[in-house]
């Protein structure tokens, strides 16, 4: 590969160099522009001169300024790169520049498993949701036999898992963020992919007891029998019913519970749904500087047409956003849905004030790596995954997406966490870009996992689903890798392809997000 | 069993009925009492008429005030009991009732594995830590394959587990408050039962970076051979590394590494060692108005008897002995470890007013089935596990119990974030008391399970190791049951007897404290 640089825009002033194994000092490019030292892979390189003091651009806005004089063809590393103030939440444009209404995208579908509820799955799994971690591992252990005593018996379904947290007691169950774990747990036991009527099994004497969990829970006493027909609504059993004599009467307990909610698991089958019903999650992480030049305007393409094709986008991580927002709020569909995104930016920068944090705490040694140099840099990148429609909703942490149309739902930004949030919101399809890699994956719903840069896709040849680093070298289009991944997408909803991550699973545990303190 | 009520002071007005069943209204005891309502087992009867706004005493000390007027013979319920300030932490008694030092208890032994750091193991484990819980579902891949296929071959190695947590990424790294949960996964990692040395599994881009959690580490390129010998420090390897050619190449990096200490592990012999060497850590949980009677004094009284054995015993659970620390201020050995004291009563205090939570948020809803009306008579309950001895070392969170005697660990107070953190600190083997039950384990140290009520050891027969409940019935004295617990000790610590957890393989999941923000 000879010598090259991706710029993302005209009055960009720096450039990010895609030879895989960098470039030395001295090389030339076709440009004119020649080397002085070398430059790592997916670092930036100053086109021009920069003099101190000023402005660092870089998808066509400041990332920084320049913290002593920077020649043309210099590595722009990041301690010449002084950070910006994150923009201001008072004078932000809201609705100025809102998208007009897409052209529709007709005749796409996907084979789901429609639930009572509205909602499609994408898998069809027996789930045994948790009120609190002190019985995870007893269901833990039932499962274990459920997998190999009762499952084969049951081959339409998928798999069986428990919803299982670190939250439920030990925890300030009335302080005001309680709210919030509490909502994503309860969301996260009604996923669309377990059916959306829980199992749920409880301790007894724990804070969060299943009516704060799910106010329209029965409970049942699992060693007297079950009622004949189980749909109906979520079932909440408990492990210190005085009827339950032992641990080997837990167990079976719960796997008899759990066999009646087979039976009827398994009497489901997929059906044809338009690619309306999807409700896909973006996130990017372990990003390096090609993200946001391949991966994530990819899936910002792909994303354009799920919202053309009716279906709901959600993208994420509040502290990823935070510094691009003057982007956003000018394509909101109203200044309502602008002033809740602010607010919701508030409200973290508030949280990470009182932890002594602030949203430079974002970055990793990971992304500085990947040639980051700042959150505003990462940021700029990272919203590209939202692609160019109306923002035309803003949901709290642990709340559910309720249109359809681009979503921003409010989660923390670290993946386990953004992912476990993003099931919460009712994602039945996850859309992760890495340039780093991570093997990081979800019980819960598939997660497709776009390389940035094909020498991660080529190393991680087992575990990459899609390559968007073929962007960079100019094989493929944006558009072209965009398509790919939107037929991707219906593919592996449909159950016809299985990701990296389900075929070895590679599970990542359920992270809800907790704010509150623990007592 | 007639019926029957247990006053713990002579001075107290209400008492615990101790009948399994609870008693009906009009029940006649044998000192005159009768009831003027029906009483349920465990909770609280007026021994005198107590006129509103009277003290309320248990224990010797004030639990709350009368509401109301409240007859001998009413069942005392938490609506009837306004909870008492918490004692003030400025006019606290230091060091001014320091039991004097306990008469030696020698010729206790137990088999155990020595460490090189002089530590001592109660078990013998291959531990798998994590930096980041983007790599545990890899590593739990891994640990699958090497308990089939490589740890039957070494039978001296009683189990392989991960050191994973939701940790490591997407947090304020920097932020004052992330010192505690880095040391204390730091900790987790070199904990004894793992032979303090342990292997890392890093992903490379996490924030928390190996080398924040173990300074002292080295890394290795396991794709390319390990050095000759792993013992002489911890060992990194990391999924990041280019030489690692897809997921298949990591799992086999991850068992040559595993392997090669598996070999190490498995040399290694149990030998003679004085019960001085035990770091037993003691918890409540689900904990009943009979805790504070049965099984926290057996518990007492074995901490006494470790002291004396010149074992380290710590006791937790800050919120729970916030409203007893006029109780041991006192019996500090020193004025300054009683300003240690209380730096960790007000360090909590702060964090919970941060989170607009106070100690209050502490009791839970079993407790107050269980007849526990506030956190008040909770806590005056809670410290009887602490025995009589005095208290000569109080750490913070995270921290290593660092001396002999009896230690505070500050740690919060839920089950499974409180054992974790004990783990950290070096607990090798954990005693815990429940009143309600709870299956609750863990995987790195041995948990012997104290019933507070014969009515639950029956029915939980398979889970819980010792009945405490037998002094409530005058069947045994708090000695008795107090030396069938130290012996229970040095034979679990032994490996010669097994607790129910380890039988069922029931362990909950590292909840490391994390006070701090996510990002």
């Amino acid at each position: 590969m000879k010598p090259h640089y991706v710029q993302v825009r005209p009055e960009d002033n720096v450039a990010i160099i895609v030879n895989p194994e960098g470039l030395p000092a001295g090389t030339a490019f076709d440009s004119g522009l020649s080397l002085n030292e070398a430059v790592p892979h997916a670092n930036k390189v100053a086109l021009l001169d920069i003099s101190s003091g000023q402005p660092i651009r870089r998808y066509g806005a400041v990332i920084g300024y320049a913290e002593r004089d920077i020649p043309a063809g210099t590595w722009v590393r990041e301690d010449l790169v002084r950070m910006p103030e994150a923009p201001s939440l008072e004078s932000l444009a809201l609705a100025t520049e809102v998208p007009a209404p897409p052209e529709p995208l007709e005749g796409y579908t996907f084979e789901g498993f429609r639930n009572r509820d509205g909602s499609v799955g994408t898998k069809n799994i027996l789930g045994l949701a948790t009120t609190v971690q002190c019985v995870a591992p007893t269901v833990e252990h039932a499962i274990a036999r459920i997998r190999t005593e009762l499952l084969p018996r049951y081959s339409n379904v998928d798999d069986v898992i428990s919803v299982s947290h670190a939250y439920g007691c030990g925890v300030a169950i009335d302080a005001p963020d309680a709210a919030i774990p509490i909502r994503s747990i309860g969301r996260l036991a009604r996923h669309p992919n377990l059916g959306g009527e829980p199992l749920v099994v409880s301790l007894g004497c724990e804070k969060m007891q299943p009516d704060r969990l799910l106010p329209q829970s029965q409970l049942v006493n699992a060693s007297k029998g079950l009622p004949p027909v189980l749909e109906l609504q979520p079932y909440v059993m408990r492990l210190q019913d005085e009827e339950l004599r032992g641990f080997g009467s837990m167990v079976e307990a719960i796997m008899r519970f759990a066999e009646r909610r087979l039976t009827e698991l398994d009497a489901r089958r997929r059906v044809t749904c338009p690619a309306a019903d999807l409700v896909v999650g973006v996130q990017c992480g372990g990003s390096d500087a090609l993200s946001g030049v391949t991966a994530n305007p990819t899936v910002g393409f792909a994303a354009d047409l799920l919202v053309r094709a009716g279906a709901s986008v959600m993208f994420s991580e509040v502290t990823e956003i935070r510094d691009a927002v003057h982007l956003l709020t000018p394509r909101c569909a109203t200044e309502d849905i602008a002033r809740d995104l602010i607010r919701e930016m508030r409200w973290y920068d508030d949280y990470l004030a009182r932890g002594k944090a602030d949203r430079s705490a974002n970055t990793t040694p990971g992304n500085k790596r990947g040639g980051l140099a700042n959150i505003v840099e990462k940021a700029l990148g990272s919203v590209a995954k939202s692609g160019t429609m109306a923002l035309t909703d803003v949901i709290s942490h642990g709340e559910k997406v309720r249109s359809k149309g681009l979503t921003f739902a409010a989660t923390p930004a670290g993946d386990f966490v953004c992912g476990t949030q993003q099931l919460a919101a009712g994602m039945n399809l996850h859309i992760f870009t890495t340039g780093r890699g991570t093997p990081y994956g979800l019980a819960m719903a598939p997660v497709i996992k776009v390389s940035s840069n094909t020498a991660l896709a080529e190393r991680w040849y087992d575990l990459i689903d899609l390559d968007a680093g073929r962007i960079a070298s100019g094989e493929a289009t944006i558009e072209q890798v965009g398509w790919e991944l939107f037929r991707l997408m219906l593919d592996v909803a449909s159950g016809r392809k299985k990701v990296w991550t389900d075929h070895w699973g590679l599970h990542n545990a359920l992270s809800p997000f907790n704010p509150g303190p623990v007592t």
